[in-house]
């Protein structure tokens, strides 16, 4: 392990005990308002409490911060200036992630009930549905108030609400992209997006662009960094989805915490299954077992031999390797005027996103 | 008619007009840039853009120059400021449209099929429930962008931003209220959010309070003018929706729009049927009728009747004309530090909000 990706999992284990500090005194009161309106309505912001609580990787919240170390000119990281920041993104994914598993009937999620699930056996199954949309925008108006505590100037705040506003137009286009990328109804004639398009605008948006642009509008980054920093996070971003889509199929379930070809399963259109679509002798195999339930240990496990043998695997880790090569060359231009801990965090988070094995 | 009431109609009648123009200009690139990612994105994009084009009443837009007009010591209204205000003020309205009616499974909206029943004809029965739910998602993030484009000091636009998120954060909230409270599921023990609980976090919060005081903070408005539109906002917003609760069962369907005694068939709470609930003889009637769908129109009209000979009606009639009365008080306090057009534009809005037969 480089120093770097040292500093990094430093970082993330930082990001994680402040965020398990400050996320309970930020939503206590939320709570409290909700239960004085109505006892249903405090049921479904514990809900919500409960799933933000139950915590994630946080690393979107850690690149908050490393957004903000590679936009500043000081070394010192303004941590009163981020929280708030890294609150809201907590409770975007809080909101994108309710709306999800409502949609994919997905109950577990963080190693607990997904917030419909929860609202299923509190609130009955009339009302579930309803309850779990409401949620998620329950969920998307507290990150706005969470962004807007910020004490910072205000011109600075402006642009970090630009890049919070884009980044949930940009990631709901990729979910609906994915979507019907997925299930492949089309509405109209024309092909879906590109599996690389859905990436960019669902991912690499949500999950390195975003948090790096609001953390480096934050810090009152200059234009030119942000570019960098725009195409840093893009190239980023894509590693990650794609190393994503790898470890779906031949990562350790025990190191992923995601049970092995629930992917193939499921149907989702990855990266490993556009690269073997392209064999025409493997096709008419990808036909028969993709986004069936029913398939056989057999059958899915003839589809992941094919993935290896026909290189599909190879050519998607490669790009893997090419994508954080790029993400290498955007910091080495940068690396002239970066500070100490904002070069050791941003080349961190390319070994910590794209070369990971969990 | 006073004068104040025709200021407002042609207020109404001009922020219509501004907003015709302006939301084509301001969708087009949007829906251009959806379909570039995908046919079904675009789809999507196309039916939020029919929706919003379609037009309610531009209330809302209307009481965010209201609110300007109010919070600002010029007598000048500057429109490039209010009109991106107004803009995401409308796209939040389709946002809360476009989730509402997929959840009460109304197919029809202003006129034309609601987003749901467009995309469920566009992309198929099996994606438009996912589709309706980002549909709405994706027009919460227009809004924002819309908000965040405003050329304005810093400062003020942030005021307005923490404005908009409060409003979020309670029109969720109210919605999730009456929602339980209609269908009256109790997960927990105590008693559902009384009706002007609903009101003031549904309908005040968003109808009124939220766009008066948006406008006031790009007004850039003192925090007891702020405070004074809050109340103001508060009495006019419960009194506009008790009034649509008095139309509902006694307005003339054709003024209104809506089929009348629909809110007893389907169940909900409203100021009269809590009034009329008091009687004792009255809440055996009630409880056959209210939200059974299969209710005769005798059965219904004996409701409607019992209304008005137990004085449920006059009771609720009284009220709007108390909370129209606060709304003047509180516009006399405000009146020696007012403009001209902003007492009439307040003035007016009591009369268009409260009084109205439509």
């Amino acid at each position: 392990m480089t120093n770097s990706a040292t500093d990094f999992a430093s970082l993330l284990i930082g990001v994680r005990r402040r965020l398990d500090e400050r996320l309970p005194a930020w939503l206590g009161p939320r709570v409290a308002a909700a239960n004085a309106v109505s006892p249903e309505v405090g049921t479904v912001a514990e809900a919500l409490a409960d799933l933000t609580l139950r915590g994630g990787k946080r690393m979107r919240a850690a690149l908050v911060a490393v957004g903000y170390a590679a936009g500043s000119t000081d070394e010192t990281i303004d941590w009163t200036v981020c929280e708030p920041a890294m609150i809201a993104f907590e409770l975007l994914q809080t909101y994108l992630l309710v709306h999800d598993d409502w949609m994919d009937h997905d109950d577990v999620r963080r190693g607990g009930p997904a917030v419909h699930a929860i609202l299923r056996e509190k609130l009955g199954p009339t009302l579930f549905d309803a309850g779990a949309v409401l949620a998620g925008d329950l969920a998307s108006g507290y990150a706005q108030e969470a962004l807007f505590e910020t004490k910072l100037p205000a011109d600075r705040l402006l642009a970090a609400a630009r890049a919070y506003a884009r980044v949930q137009v940009e990631v709901v286009q990729g979910q609906l992209a994915e979507m019907q990328a997925d299930r492949a109804t089309l509405g109209k004639s024309g092909p879906p997006a590109s599996v690389e398009t859905v990436h960019t605008l669902k991912t690499a948006s949500y999950t390195t662009t975003g948090p790096l642009l609001l953390g480096a509008a934050l810090a009152g980054a200059t234009p030119a960094r942000t570019k960098e920093l725009e195409s840093f996070g893009l190239w980023l971003g894509i590693a990650f989805q794609l190393r994503d889509d790898v470890l779906g199929v031949f990562g350790d379930p025990k190191a992923t915490g995601k049970p092995v070809w629930n992917d193939i399963r499921e149907g989702k259109r990855t990266a490993l299954v556009e690269e073997l679509a392209k064999e025409p002798a493997a096709a008419l195999l990808l036909a028969g077992v993709l986004g069936n339930a029913n398939a056989t240990h057999d059958e899915l496990a003839a589809v992941v031999r094919a993935m290896e043998e026909t290189g599909a695997r190879a050519r998607v880790e490669a790009r893997v390797r090419g994508l954080c090569a790029e993400a290498a060359r955007v910091l080495q231009v940068m690396a002239p005027t970066l500070s100490p801990t904002g070069h050791a965090w941003l080349s961190g988070a390319i070994s910590a996103l794209g070369e990971r094995s969990a």
